[in-house]
């Protein structure tokens, strides 16, 4: 098994972080290259990496033969085609979710995977990594809260992004809860509807917060609230309520204090020291996929069409007064 | 202000848990009369209490010079007409909810009142006293989470009664929500959907956990989740998601236990621990009241009304698909 | 079992409390009378008290034919002295801890008592009633940790009153764990010592935290933490660590709030809002018993003796260098 | 900066999973080699490691030329001739605590580190990079509790090892609160006492738990509880009570489950889930630090020394009726 040698698409945030976690904390790989629409921001990138190249050119990086595999952190609307671009170069390619704005563009990219015969694609639902889902999930498996009935799961986040929309807030951030409450319950997601609550005074142009309702193929029924200016924090909850019992994340914090007449334990700002684990997690298990050749255990092309489908199905109850609707997911 | 001296109809779990309370734990009443269609059981319960007397006869009871108010904790058919006899012998009555099964007879009973132009009839709804729900609403008014925009209620139990049904999970639990949201905002619930979860496979008959949106006239959201057969321990939460923050109820264990890897918290197995000191305040301020002559602060009959309105707008919902439903609330 | 009259000397805010505890939360007491140095104080709190006489002496009090029972929450110089007038007119008493300032004057007390051949004497020790400490040591008899071998006791407050010294807080405040550990371990204190942490900037003339050690007949050690400017707030804490696990007292905030990137649950500023519940139920018992002629179920003169005793033996190692202390429990 | 080839020494469950986690988990570094006295043992390991080879000659193993650094995870006796022999062949070694069984012997194995004049020694102190230790002293050095007065430490296991001592609790166990301490205030140890508890019937042989006090020269005062035979789980606490308010580590729990009328979290069965992170962290600061040329981040062989001198002190204390013990570090 050798050192893996990965080219990184985008330095922003995420991409900056990415190749920081694959320099510093994953085993056997190393970054040979970031390249970025901005090439400065790329070479700031790269000055922290010896032996890494800056380029401009993401093409380029796919192509060049220092490049084992390749991690896609650039803007959503080139996630389709990079990763095309990717798979026909023959390279596993790393991509973050969403794979694709639409379910349509999804397809093109999953049937471009199947023509090569080979799982190229692996989808940074990063979730799946994550210490605590994967604990939640494990126990869900072993039958501790026994058969899964109700699901209750919260994304909240301080404010959101400069030109969010409702439908941003589906496909940006209850996506992942599209992702996850099928891989907790190994279990597809069937029918769907979307509620508005009171929206927050504190934002305008988007009704915020979110409720949507979830049937999955068992039976069970998933409530989702996603909150993108809950202002208090970033605070990702997950219930299971089972025939038998509950399981439920707890607070990450690690350190309690008390002080000014309360005890209290910190909320993270965003996601990421959240979820550093399960991105650091993510990306050493694809790099062992890589090096040693044996199939991706990450989200696939597949799930990410998916996700979209079912998020396309939410829009569509949003769109029509909130009535239940069937997830439609297109034939590849 | 003088002693209050009360009769309670019923001694079964909660007529004998309110002579109890009344006799050992509020200040400036006395129970001088227990009625039960078995004489035995109430005699029972009067051996407890000196000077009390038992009876099998509850309109005698309501006639009887040395009651000056009634307690009702007999069966929930028989809440209305003894409740209109209290209010026609001009006594001041506590009748557990529900008022009546249905809202229409719920209206009759408000015109028994009406006519009398005396606030007579107060409402066991027991939260509104419980030190925890109360503090709860004090914050949402002091704007400690800004305005409310999306409420969590659950409500669970270990086993539903024998003869438990979809209607009496919601008329019979769910409709403390009904009571309990529109006190905590401040604001009617105008709107309501009923959602199946998977049904638990631990009982039959009924369709257990069930899921219910409310909406309230200033546009929060709220979700009910109630699950009579949760199995695990009695267990009532709350979670109010605002502008600036969230306000929840925390888990009421006094004590913590670590043994055999794990730290636990005990449950309750059913609800009279956890709303012994509700019930205690509540009986307390309505002796309170009734000796003071002061209006009672109390749930009143026209909330028994609305919450009844509500839990039949629940279950049209529910055998209408879940589609959403306005409430009405009949005219007096 | 009739009404039990009750005189109230002391109108601070203890015995303001008690009056209207009394008043309006005992069941089967009424408050007769109130004595303060200050007449002005006692009418202020008897004006909410119909029919409650006031007086600025104490002894005029107790000997007054409307009071059954007197309750001593005046100041701690003045306990012995008005405990025994109480005793010479047989009368029930519960008077605040402490006792007496030392143990020779407990035993004067004690002395008085015994020549009475009754039990007329109550101490308030209110955390024997907290609901909180109750369920610790039913759960320490019903063996759930098993042996108890090690105890984490800990007393902060928010700031110390004006005129603390190291020995006041051992005898005003520690006082109440060296009545507590031997009630929940049915073991007494035989063998202390005293230990200074650093102290807080935030006094001067004050060793403050202080840290003790208590050795129990049966082998147990307990750690006693007392800091009264603890500055965030008032916070009690204790934690039995047995052979089979452990037991503590949980939090006893009862909503929790999520704002300003914080989970938190707030510090009562003082007791009051913490004992609340266990003064309330001590008056009860108290005001029961009285009634019904049967022991007093609260501590007694005997405790307040053993826990003066402990408290000097605590004073003695204090100013030894640390040393091991046995105590002397002066006989009676 | 170029892979770091490491050698390990001892490969029970230490030894292997710290190969475990450089090979797995630790960037630019691999195993090259592993030691250990039952050489099928050794194989074992590097079974799961392409490339390394696995003797039974430690001594061989640290002058193998394919070995750039060298971990010891074998026997305590062992460790100090080990270090040394790393430590005159020029290569940078990371020992399991204790350095030595003795602060003899530590003296002994420092003098040789400083005739290289250089920084070779990194001990296994591995708290100093768990993220909640870390998070804990930032906060500490931010000022959040205000100065230190006061901490209190515990350690519990779920059992003794074979051979468990009185004197193997303080140099196998207490020894990491004596390195914490003084890392977590910046402030060395000055004074000790060692005081029993009640010993738990559990287990003949050793007095368990046992309690200490340490004083810093910042005049704070530290309790610090070992119980090996706590027999609920592993669970490490630490408590800073400050001027201004406390800190403390969380119960690091991820998934709470209700079930069985409790709300629970787990307890780690041992130290491996507990500090898995810490290893990890601690393992890639190393490589780092050897592959880099900067000094490494660990604690320090004098460190080590240090902690020895403490545990030495307690023993004293142990040995002589509790009193107060100065600590004294010998001279190098």
């Amino acid at each position: 098994m050798s050192t893996v040698r990965i080219g990184v698409i985008g330095a922003g945030n995420m991409g900056a972080d990415h190749v920081n976690t694959l320099h510093r904390h994953v085993s056997g790989a190393v970054v040979t290259m970031v390249a970025d629409i901005d090439v400065e921001r790329a070479a700031t990138v790269t000055d922290a990496v010896p032996g890494a190249r800056a380029t401009d050119d993401p093409y380029a990086l796919i192509g060049d033969p220092e490049v084992d595999a390749v991690v896609i952190a650039s803007h959503d609307t080139t996630h389709a085609d990079l990763t095309v671009a990717a798979v026909r170069a023959g390279k596993a390619v790393l991509c973050e979710k969403p794979l694709a704005p639409t379910s349509a563009e999804c397809v093109r990219v999953v049937r471009e995977e199947r023509q090569t015969g080979r799982r190229l694609i692996s989808l940074g639902f990063m979730r799946r990594f994550d210490p605590a889902y994967t604990e939640l999930r494990d126990a869900i498996a072993d039958g501790v809260c026994g058969a899964p009935l109700l699901l209750h799961c919260v994304s909240r986040g301080v404010s959101s992004a400069p030109g969010a929309t409702d439908e941003l807030s589906i496909t940006g951030s209850a996506v992942h809860e599209f992702d996850t409450v099928p891989w907790l319950l190994d279990s597809r997601i069937d029918e769907v509807s979307w509620h508005a609550a009171r929206s927050t005074s504190t934002v305008t142009g988007l009704r915020d917060p979110q409720l949507m309702l979830l049937r999955t193929a068992d039976g069970a029924l998933t409530t989702v609230e996603v909150f993108l200016n809950a202002g208090y924090g970033y605070d990702v909850r997950c219930e299971v309520v089972g025939e038998r019992g509950t399981l439920a994340l707890t607070h990450p914090a690690r350190v309690v204090t008390d002080s000014a007449r309360a005890r209290s334990l910190g909320h993270p700002a965003d996601w990421r020291p959240r979820f550093a684990d399960a991105y650091r997690l993510e990306l050493q298990a694809w790099a062992d996929a890589v090096a040693s050749g044996t199939p991706s255990p990450l989200a696939t092309a597949d799930d990410g069409l998916v996700a979209s489908a079912v998020a396309e199905a939410v829009i569509t109850s949003m769109k029509d007064g909130g009535r239940s609707v069937a997830v439609q997911v297109p034939e590849v």
